[in-house]
């Protein structure tokens, strides 16, 4: 059957994250029904490049699935949303070789962790942000993630994950960046550690706030020790907004 | 007891319109009971502009309030929200002369209904927007919509409401704008007869879409006649951005 890959758009808040689990609403488990029986298959099975925990979003989340259809290719996108909740859409949808990974293949990730810091929280941008009720100085919060740039053994950053190999990864990109009440934290990476982009924002948002010096962050790097991060930051601020494969 | 002028934002998805009804969770009663609660009165009566329905927003609601309270003015709109839940937030409160009445005094009010207009639905957007599937003509639609500025009987675009003394209105403002896949409909009027809006942007997404000609929004108007308007637009796409008032 051909190979597929999937650009998937949704709002986490409520699903109880990405991947199937037994009695929960997932994104998956919604996708991967609504597929099975467009295409009149027992199961179409949902191959991410990764998974997105409880609560956090995704605007370019990518997904490989193997199926067969007489529904034409650019066709298939509004067929598959006529049958999916509000909350996720396939944004596009198109044949790749039958190797094609969504998972292995994947060379990079950005996260986009956003926060609102205003004296009032934001009835409209709730599900969408993590508000602080104090202001954060966004210049020091990126000063103090600069040296997180680069690679690294970020272990410091990583909720215990025991079935990891390296806790060595390559951050690409990280910036901060401040737009009226709002900051968004990007990052991408060549991978990403259990619960690391949360992790960065929880210490970077101790810097802004002014509990933390900006050398915080990067004696937290380099001291390999999870108790010396900031905490891990809530889900509703975090965005899989890309992931990025060689072809 | 001071007179206080608060400006409210809200979303209404989980609110069953503005004002208190038996059972139902309102905006009225929850930021009331929590006035309440904060100053220790037994009631607070907020006197709003005026209702929004179920599942309509509002950016700048503005409604008055008699209350008694030791809390410094500058501090009471941090302490109500600390009291409030995340869908409904109070922006701004001052003090007011005691004659002030939200209600009454109001003497403009601009409402803005956003359509999405794409092959794909938005998750993200999907609580603050009416979804077109098929492209509308924004053209056609800013086209049709300027017969309705001015002084005129907007009896066809009114929800049969037996209370009311007079249906003629004066729309003061009445825009049609696209934002990439967006279209915000603005109008500004002296006051809005029950659903006027929405009825305005139902005849409006008939012309956009092609189902009527550019003069059938002016017709309907002549015509006297709920029926030959078009549909209410659903509620989802409707927010009460701003009233106006003398002082």
């Amino acid at each position: 059957m051909p190979n597929h890959r999937l650009i998937l758009s949704y709002d986490g808040t409520d699903f109880f994250g990405w991947q199937t689990q037994p009695g929960k609403r997932t994104v998956q488990e919604t996708v991967e029904t609504a597929f099975a029986e467009l295409v009149g298959q027992k199961r179409v099975r949902l191959n991410a490049s990764g998974r997105t925990d409880s609560g956090v979003h995704a605007v370019g989340q990518v997904a490989n699935a193997y199926f067969q259809t007489r529904i034409p290719l650019p066709n298939l996108p509004a067929a598959i949303n006529a049958r999916l909740p509000g909350d996720v859409v396939v944004r596009s949808i198109e044949i790749v070789p039958d190797e094609f990974d969504a998972t292995s293949d994947a060379i990079r990730k950005m996260y986009r962790y956003v926060i609102h810091d205003s004296p009032s929280h934001d009835p409209f941008m709730r599900r969408f942000a993590c508000w602080s009720r104090h202001r954060l100085n966004a210049q020091a919060m990126a000063e103090a993630a600069k040296p997180l740039v680069g690679t690294h053994d970020f272990r410091s950053f990583e909720t215990h994950w025991p079935n990891r190999e390296t806790s060595v990864r390559t951050i690409l990109h990280l910036s901060v960046n401040r737009f009226g009440d709002y900051i968004w934290i990007d990052v991408e990476a060549d991978g990403f550690l259990y619960n690391m982009v949360r992790a960065i924002a929880g210490t970077l948002i101790n810097v802004g706030r002014g509990y933390w010096p900006i050398e915080k962050a990067e004696q937290a790097l380099h001291a390999l020790d999870r108790a010396e991060a900031g905490p891990t930051a809530p889900p509703q601020g975090l965005f899989l907004m890309r992931v990025t494969y060689e072809r």
